[in-house]
């Protein structure tokens, strides 16, 4: 095998492969990489309708612009080995070139890194949907790529200061789930949450604004879960030597824990929801158990894997649930589940972590459980912590930054009307009269009507109309605490948001049964 | 190679691999579970909308719970060769773990059966569709292990008594596809028919509960398509000595047996059906096809394989008509896919395999085309016989278990409302005022009003309402035989089932030509 | 390694491979597979609902008879190397078969080529959406395979008359693209627009026959970009020796270029349309930058794959738009997508090429850019007008031949119901009366309302209907210029299909505020 040999290493992370790994590193790539359509399907499918497009176009966004980044500063500041790196960041390899005989290892470790990369970003976006405006989002696409690789350096690169302590993160627990999850807290906290979605009459559990296609949230966390097991298996970054049969181990630990996480989140939400079996809760319970497995892959036992998963699937429900409470408004989940889930991934190998005598990612130690002591543990709390403090405050400048300077949030109009109709135009022809729209097709479903639209866009003080739209309702909350009449009188199938605002005020003032210009069943006699 | 070729071997079945063949092997299994979506996408497509979401939370059941106890004691039973091992099944392997030596071959062994495992019990869920109770197919998924993996022992030990005779089932047509479509059977036949879905006015084809979703259906096959590759060509159990080209062989035979499949189902749709090209038609022709060539894969030439699919897909067709003859209810033609063209695939080894000169997979036998005598095919049929009836038996116990312990339908009113709001509480948000959710999101499509909804739940006697309903239908059905002045008076997008039942009677009683509130067309005049 | 090696080589297309190849090869067909999964619900996603099955219908179709011809005759006309066997086709390998020492690298040869066969005729399919009869598709399917196969002969084939001049194309930006894109062309010509695509009254910009998914739309790119990846890369044919490292290349580089594209897209919709995110721009300029690296992918640097994406994604924008200028009616802009950045792809190895020094893909030779003079570039122009004529010039005579016997078109009326409709019966059940479809399911979304389609469906002359309807709009659109009142009478959520053509004209003559039956608001006190 001599001959397949690189005997150039550049960094230890990029240490000699053969070609056997390099079909290893870039099949696993390319399956990583379609983690990018489970994020966009699982994400659209949690948002409402109104938002599905824009969320899938923030994914695509994450790759074009935090690759691009990447590519030019992101790789050099985790992976650089030239002079002056050190153990804060790297330096070298910006806009990532070389020649040929080193291009072999270089580029396939680039393409898994970056396939890493992205998805750290695309974490955040979904804890910002449904009230970001896509060009502050554009921006911070752009930047945030530097939240990411300082971090990796700091785990992964042979000078990083944390794996010169011993810390143990194989696919990323740390450095990408618990970035993208504070990044998400972060951004969560900032931009406050959508209109509607706490407000005082709720009762626990209540959510006015619920997923969109749950379908699709499924369809997309099937995907991520395949994903993932490239992910974690392609981590060991080869096949080579013993790595193959870490890459095993690693295979087989990733779906143990999703077992122990969704079996948690099916029981919970059986017990905890009064018989109902909530997308939602088996979403985050699997998503959780599998991020809690990430930085230990390789290292714990099955065993051990499905009580990890357990402890992940139990921190995520639990922790959304809360999030929930303080009313901090993540509509994906992220923040429970990357963040939070991250952080117990990183702790957990401190616990289950076992000597690794085939490739010693361990570097000789051992977690708690398995007789290390509480060292690597420690290591493992603070690179956690480290982590955490650094996302949480870069991600807050970045975010502040862009708020102050191009906007950070959604006019209160542009909410209500949905981001695909106001930043990408979809729905926008329904606006032509229905005969000038090629053979009748018809309208998309959309929660306001033209006639509202229109009087949208046409006036000045969008702001205004919003205002008095809540004003109206306001007016019908307060006087008709239950509102019955209005439930019997809209036996048809009407979208509520047809409804011309003046008419419910005019309806509430003069008692009038009727609504939306149909007479009601039973009503007509009285016509 | 010696050096990176494991010495140690624990079964034939996990005989000496080399790094190359556990990339393949984890590359495949990775690919393999990928089909866990696409069955999503397929069976969620094929019922009606109202249950879309709980038939993809099933699939998620069957990943979670299906693999808990596959790891537990459905890998040990099929592959353990312990102490206790014999013909009829395994010992050893339970809750799969290993030390460092062995765990490249056990563990990448593993996950490759799993998949297959969890394929095996997703093929049951589709029959089931539209209502089961999830909590009884939670403890079906749970249990349904054990019918899966003791035929897997017979057919793929090294001790399995159809091995000892010489079966070949390359990627399981017998083990995965008759274990699955047979439970199928048994399942539909318990179950019974869904509400509405065989009456006696239909004419023959009709189908009054199509596919909710034929696009997604079809997108769900496309998935199982090219994941079937990665299954049929994994199943080489490596890439090394001879293997590549068997598995090379696979992926062309398997090619070739889905387009033969799919032009039989194309031509039989346009000819049977005058004229349209159904999706049914397709999908079945095609998986049925798939199946048809999973046993002898890599054993039969590409030509034979055309003609292998050709009868595949025409078997798969029938056999979906037929069981609609017969008034089988299967929501997703699992029955007619897996069961039928799964004994179709067993029996065409029998017919078309060549001795297998690489490898040695046909243990020096061939079929009765080439000259084999009628051996072969006595044992493939002995085998799908006795694999018949072991899961006819096992799932037949399992379900009247469930049936007379915590029962496996849902009750006629929850059916009717669908399993995603009974089960999951989707759409119930929509029950809240409108002005409650945020942002005035629009309501979900649902077959009933929410008015509907709230009487059936607060009521304690929901039968009592469904049968009124039926009631009023069926005296309607009785008044009106045409019911033409009905299809007149509904000129506008009205959901049927928003209709009030209360008044379905009354107008048919009073001849009233209001409906649903809305004056008709040319009615206006004589309000 | 010599024990992998075959030493048979049948030719350089297919030259010695080694098991570690074959793993290759083969994973990167079965990922290459997935992109048609892309493809379906890319174009699904372009067209109006009502056609979004049968266009996924097609890319079934597309494989299962496009594979069966290529098959048969193929991929002997490409790579066949037997007696007869010339510059301008292979002759050799019809119906592909062969004794167990070649079929190794036979058979994933064939498993990979026939990837790329089935993938240049999905792109014609797109073009053709909406209006195109499925029975003349189906034939089309069959006999395109022989648009494909010569070109491929000419630049991949040892003795094709192209690659003896020193093309270079590694993963077809001539070969499947320019084929594809061109024959997308024609067929768009040959076809003519979808009724209500062009009229004289619509702006710059404005399109009546929008996407009806856009979501799915995003989701089929993000599976085409994950494929690409596979494609480009797999077109090393190997990973041993160097081809592992061009392979790693191929990675980056398509990355790259992507990203390239994608800015140019965003950037471009957000100046040119005013502050929108346009769903086909960004998808248009993603893809067209993956087409234009697609030939040049291992052999030009990272920094030069972002200014071929650049210019790519430029080119597919434009073009895009000029052809709609030019009332080209491409529904999913599959002309200037694969047309148009074929051809830059061509180019683009003549100016940004370096010689290959690792497998000599280059034979030698540079682009302009690299000191290599114009020789290359003239040749890879020569290779893009040559391509051009023939697929022009086949897919016109083909087309044709179908117009002008079993018909092409749809009738204006199926075109109006919809293909789903009039080709599969999706929606067929609707047609049944409410209380006969099983537990009331809803019927599904439809332009058109039940009594007009029963009417269509039972007149002899259909066209008459589809006439009579196309007269009373055009008599509305005469008498109303704005058509204010209609605006305001249809202020709940009504199907404007719905609408009883009489009715319309009724309406309008006598004056009569009342549409579709619904007494209007502020109308009831008249009435």
């Amino acid at each position: 095998m001599i001959s397949t040999t690189m005997s150039l290493t550049t960094s230890k992370s990029m240490g000699p492969i053969t070609w056997d790994d390099a079909t290893w590193i870039l099949t696993s790539s390319f399956i990583i990489f379609t983690m990018q359509s489970g994020f966009g399907l699982l994400e659209s499918g949690c948002v409402s309708r109104k938002n599905e497009v824009n969320i899938m176009f923030k994914n695509a966004v994450d790759v074009v612009f935090g690759g691009l980044t990447y590519w030019a500063f992101g790789f050099g500041l985790s992976f650089g080995n030239k002079a002056g790196s050190n153990p804060f960041c790297g330096i070298g390899y910006f806009f990532v070139d070389t020649a040929a005989e080193e291009m072999g290892i270089l580029f396939s470790t680039y393409v898994f890194q970056l396939s890493f990369a992205t998805t750290a970003t695309t974490i955040v976006s979904g804890a910002m949907a449904e009230r970001t405006k896509l060009l502050s989002y554009i921006v911070f696409s752009f930047l945030n790529t530097i939240c990411y690789c300082i971090p990796a350096h700091w785990e992964w690169a042979s000078n990083g200061f944390l794996r010169s302590l011993g810390v143990v993160d194989i696919a990323g627990s740390g450095a990408v789930h618990v970035v993208g999850g504070v990044s998400a807290l972060v951004a969560a906290f900032i931009l406050k949450p959508r209109k509607g979605r706490f407000y005082d009459g709720l009762k626990a559990g209540e959510n006015p604004l619920p997923m969109g296609n749950p379908a699709n949230t499924l369809i997309g966390m099937f995907m991520l879960w395949w994903g993932w097991l490239a992910f974690n298996c392609g981590s060991t970054f080869g096949i080579s030597g013993g790595k193959w049969k870490l890459a095993a181990k690693a295979a087989i630990t990733t779906l143990n824990s999703s077992m122990g996480g969704g079996m948690v989140g099916i029981f919970a939400s059986y017990i905890l929801l009064k018989r109902k079996f909530d997308v939602a809760f088996l979403v985050n319970s699997i998503l959780g158990a599998l991020v809690g497995i990430t930085a230990g892959c390789a290292v714990v036992r099955p065993w051990e894997a499905v009580v990890i998963g357990i402890i992940g699937g139990t921190l995520a429900v639990g922790s959304a649930h809360l999030l929930s409470r303080i009313k901090v408004d993540d509509p994906v989940g992220a923040v429970a589940v990357h963040g939070v889930c991250g952080i117990w991934g990183m702790l957990s190998v401190g616990l289950f972590a076992a000597t690794d005598t085939i490739e010693n990612t361990t570097q000789g130690r051992s977690g708690v459980f398995h007789g290390g002591g509480f060292y690597l543990l420690g290591v493992q709390l603070l690179a956690a912590v480290v982590i955490t403090v650094w996302s949480g405050v870069v991600s807050a400048i970045l975010l502040l930054g862009i708020k102050f300077t191009i906007g950070l949030r959604m006019t209160e109009a542009e909410e209500r009307l949905g981001a695909d109709y106001v930043e990408h135009g979809v729905g926008e022809e329904d606006d032509l009269p229905f005969y000038e729209r090629g053979l009748f097709s018809p309208p998309r479903h959309r929660p306001l009507s033209s006639h509202t639209i229109h009087s949208m866009k046409s006036n000045a003080s969008i702001n205004t109309i919003a205002d008095s739209i809540n004003d109206n309702v306001n007016l019908v909350k307060r006087q008709r605490p239950k509102a019955k009449r209005f439930d019997r009188v809209v036996p048809i199938e009407v979208m509520p948001g047809e409804v011309h605002e003046t008419d419910i005020s005019r309806n509430v003032e003069n008692g009038s049964n009727r609504i939306n210009g149909c007479t009601p069943i039973g009503m007509t006699g009285t016509t």
